[in-house]
């Protein structure tokens, strides 16, 4: 043999037994951490605590205690810096009255619908609306309808597609009547809006969720229908097709709210500025305990930095928990955290997300292009003895957009989607629906990530793609 | 290149490409197999008509009712062949009272025990038993205390092993206690014994299972007490070890019962007598509705043949669904249809079982050798598109050790555990606890795993090995 081929060969196996040695002690921290983690429960705990304090609706008074409940909480693990950013947030109020029902049918009277007003509609007239009302099932649909849905309200009712399997897939193909219905109904001229509850279990609780107004389109007020009650009123169409639906909601916008996102970090022992950061979002919808969305992700949060820090595993760059302070109600916790003058020393790698639920984790997404996924995937190792090695392409989160806009990795905790929607932006959405294994697993995935992210860092070729900005 | 070795290569291609053709043609019927499964839920849909009849514990009333429905519901699927097999199961009744209480105590006064008799345990004499109370967390400690335990009633109060991700071995590591505390306790003349149940949650839910006695060892009354209720109690006895406990409960054994278990099948076109079988069981335990056990095998193995019937899919062996009359209490169902001359001129080649919970469906397992475990998972391409595709090593189900034992398969639908212990045995087995698409996903899973093994067969190296007695 050759010299050069012997030098070569000895540095690959050089180099190969020492990347073996490395994962041999990556996996036995990966088993320290699943192991404290499975034994304390800690996710839970945190969780639980959390929920106490009600809904979480970005601006109210039960959101300025769960910043200091966290904050607390932080503060109480020992962490090495534990902080508030400020951020400004819209505050929209739901009302003290909301209600709707069918009107004039010979067949079944006058039957109560369930309804929420989706985030951020106008009111009613202080009378409500009374009017008939005209089903549809798609953008194109209604415009064919063009304007004789004038002076009606459109009752969108295209359910989401049960044979995705990935239900947020389905979510997609369904959501676009809750975001943009109030904007394509009112181009016709139609007075109110309700829309079918983004689940797939039919009950009779409304899910609300965001909903946009466009600029010279007249605003017109929009609320969620249960699935029940829109299976019932679809039906009642079919053998009345002159029904009118009643329905008053009284929302308004106030004045904006100082608060804050709640922030704490193990800081880096060799490049402090580089920072791989866990995120979650404190707010959710006024109407739930927002145990899975996404208290489950601020918990799961929380417990990720504890864990680390009991264990005193001290990576080279700054492990930081995000709380980001309103996601659902136009994402100012995450805009706010993205643009502060707080940033300008720091190199933000890596964000990683949890915002999908307290479900059984099956791996991470990774929102980038596919050379980027492929490099992440050299972590499948790490995650297969406990199942959680979908390491694949999709979204990260809402919350770290704005970070990903700056060029940083954003990665999505990936749970089981199965349940989600059972329980999104309702009532339905409470700490007995988590169970806290379950729960524990995602924070035990996203710290030993995190931690092992921290120490090796990025390769140049994607720190020099996607950092130097 | 020789005129042999292009032959082969010739060879290698045509079977490669007949055999990815094949592979093609099942991913497709998966496809429609999981979009009919998702859209219809119809898995949800049995469940839910088998709950209304309250606990299906054998030989009860309800036990009989659920043989009638879960017969027509096969029978108005409309499948080749439904029929009943006769099963003769024992009857033992939890009796009216169960009661239990820590008494004597300074410090917390007399606390109330939540406690359920374990399956067959003998009653407390008329007036209960009051005694002074012996905490232990092995057989170990027990032959430790040997005779001092006399008179006493003794405390089993090891916990499952939090810190396996696989819930049940954690619950392997705990469940000797329940099956043979009281066989050991009595040994050292212990009157009575409690243990604690077996479950990840503290709450107030005993968690019932079988237990046994042992010939020419006296037999004494057990139960189960609730998490809370071990806590409690553990901590109570630091604090006064001189406590004694008061329970009183009073079961029965009484004449064995007829009943039947139930089987349909869609009759193989080539191989009528080779047969793929598909079960769970249909008895409950008394305290609970058994949604996932095994309500939801039993749904799955129902759903499953529909949607094989309904897609018109008639594979060239026998698909047959058995749910078992008998497994909580003695497995009588899974022996009288292994023993039953019925099976004289039938083949079966491969048994999957349905009873870890109508949990989201990972892959199988294959109770057998290496090889034949390698053997199965040139299956794993089938479920990769719906992450259910772990095809590893363990334990098939209880109700198909008799079959085993012949040279059948055995095969377990391996869902994810986390949840399963949560509600095992106690009255929170509800439906609420059950989601339609998870539950159907395993449905789809065992319907699409017997319909590929019914067409395929089993290779000859399994075939002679195993089933040629």
């Amino acid at each position: 043999m050759q010299y050069w081929f012997v030098s070569l060969l000895a540095c690959l196996v050089i180099f190969s037994a020492a990347q073996s040695q490395q994962n041999e002690e990556y996996l036995e921290i990966g088993e320290k951490i699943l192991h404290k983690g499975l034994v304390e429960e800690g996710a839970y705990t945190f969780l639980e605590k959390l929920l106490e304090v009600g809904p979480r609706f970005a601006g109210t008074p039960e959101k300025a205690a769960a910043v200091e409940i966290t904050y607390q909480m932080l503060k109480d693990i020992g962490l090495d810096k534990v902080w508030l950013e400020p951020v400004t947030v819209p505050r929209w109020v739901r009302g003290d009255v909301e209600e709707a029902k069918i009107v004039g049918s010979q067949r079944i009277g006058d039957e109560i619908l369930s309804i929420a007003a989706l985030g951020g509609s106008i009111a009613t007239p202080q009378e409500g609306i009374t009017a008939p009302v005209v089903e549809v099932h798609s953008f194109e649909e209604l415009e064919e309808l063009g304007d004789s849905v004038e002076g009606k309200i459109v009752f969108f009712n295209r359910p989401m597609d049960r044979r995705h399997l990935n239900t947020f897939a389905a979510y997609s193909g369904a959501v676009n009547q809750r975001s943009r219905g109030a904007i394509e109904a009112a181009k016709y001229g139609a007075i109110g809006v309700l829309v079918r509850s983004l689940t797939l279990r039919i009950d009779d609780y409304p899910h609300t969720g965001g909903m946009r107004y466009e600029d010279g389109i007249p605003q017109i007020p929009a609320a969620s229908i249960s699935t029940k009650g829109a299976e019932l009123l679809s039906e009642s169409l079919e053998f009345e097709n002159d029904l009118h639906v009643y329905m008053r909601f009284t929302p308004e916008m106030r004045d904006s709210v100082e608060t804050y996102n709640v922030i704490g970090e193990i800081t880096g022992t060799e490049y402090p500025d580089e920072i791989i950061l866990i995120g979650a979002h404190l707010d959710s919808w006024d109407i739930t305990p927002g145990a899975h969305d996404d208290g489950a992700g601020v918990a799961q949060v929380i417990q990720g930095l504890k864990l680390l820090h009991e264990l005193d595993l001290r990576p080279k760059r700054t492990v930081r928990g995000v709380l980001f302070a309103n996601e659902e109600f136009g994402i100012s916790g995450g805009f706010a955290y993205a643009e502060s003058a707080e940033r300008d020393n720091e190199e933000h790698l890596i964000a990683i997300e949890s915002d999908r639920g307290g479900f059984l984790p099956l791996g991470f997404t990774v929102d980038n292009e596919d050379q980027v996924v492929e490099y992440f995937q050299r972590y499948t190792y790490l995650f297969e003895p406990y199942g959680m090695h979908q390491i694949i392409q999709g979204f990260g989160g809402v919350d770290i957009i704005p970070l990903r806009e700056q060029g940083t990795i954003a990665i999505g905790l990936l749970p089981d989607s199965q349940r989600y929607f059972d329980v999104h932006h309702s009532a339905k959405d409470t700490l007995e629906t988590v169970n806290p294994r379950e729960l524990e697993l995602g924070a035990v995935a996203m710290a030993l990530f995190a931690y092992v992210l921290a120490e090796d860092g990025l390769p140049r070729f994607i720190h020099e793609e996607y950092l130097s900005n």
